[in-house]
């Protein structure tokens, strides 16, 4: 989740979706509807339900956007240093600490995922998700098996890993305010990447 | 989720219980009502609602049933064998294929977790649910440290890691098909366990 993508909305799709966004991380998903949208949004909410049929439209449509914003970003060249690349990652995903407002996009992020277990557009979403992001990793990888700064190792199990590991954090991560296993966690991440991935 | 445990109800408490895991595995937590369970309850609806206030007051007294019947259980007595018990964990909970039905427990359990965003009921439970199965780990690392046949180190971040990692694969499992990715997992396991934790 990186609301700052839609801080300066560029056309009323945007403004939409920035709408949306901040309307989900205030209230959840389980109290989002289109009428809180609306009261966020600053022209006219028939524009809202002229352009979408529901909340969910307007959901997977801001979490696309998103998406495809972040791959675009994450694309633009070689990976010159991947151990620093892969070191990025771990920083920016296991925190030590985060603020309630991350928390709050945690839990968000979450709840949207949820629905993937009954919503076959939510499922979809999430699935090119993850495969977006375990991308990334297997490019870092495999860039820093090629430089030889990495071990022999199989990219697709670290990413997977990585991944897996995201997805576990951020879903306790949400449900509980306790962050001191974090720590324990990351040092262990830390470990397995000495071990495992980088080369001595 | 174990369901087999309430396979031989005792009493009509157990069997209201049984119907509850029986109906959430059948339909979701989304599409969960009181009357659904008694359809699967073999006595009167009216005992249901004599003794519950809601289908949450239902679901959260079968979690915490089915949790304090896997910590009696795992409590039996100390570890003789330390690694022989962390490799059934992982054996157990990274099983390179699932069926349907398992598919389907790990969903609903992961609706259910989803309410603790924003339902603190669910909240205490899962986080009492996490320490439960962190206590399990832990006990058998301080063991291995004990018994010379694990390396010294820190029993909370391997505990804390492998709960992250089986709670990122129940996300995935119950939004995707694919289980491609779990075997690698399973090996990118093995390998930190085998760096990290086991003795040479």
């Amino acid at each position: 989740m990186a609301p700052e993508i839609l801080e300066n909305p560029s056309n009323t799709r945007e403004e939409i979706m920035g709408a949306t966004l901040a309307t989900l991380l205030e209230h959840g998903y389980a109290d989002l509807t289109i009428d809180k949208i609306g009261d966020e949004f600053a022209k006219s909410q028939s524009l809202i339900y002229h352009h979408y049929d529901g909340k969910d439209d307007l959901v997977l449509e801001t979490l696309e956007f998103m998406l495809e914003a972040f791959r675009t970003k994450s694309i633009e060249g070689p990976v010159e240093e991947p151990r620093d690349a892969l070191e990025e990652v771990v920083d920016q995903l296991f925190e030590r600490s985060i603020d309630d407002d991350e928390r709050q996009s945690m839990a968000a992020l979450f709840e949207l995922r949820a629905q993937a277990t009954h919503d076959e557009a939510y499922r979809s979403h999430f699935n090119r998700s993850d495969d977006v992001f375990e991308d990334l990793i297997v490019d870092i990888v495999e860039a820093g098996i090629d430089r030889g700064v990495f071990q022999p190792c199989n990219p697709e199990g670290v990413a997977a890993t990585l991944i897996t590991m995201i997805n576990g954090t951020i879903m306790r991560r949400s449900t509980s305010e306790d962050d001191e296993w974090v720590g324990d966690v990351r040092e262990e991440i830390e470990s397995y990447l000495e071990a495992c991935v980088y080369a001595e």
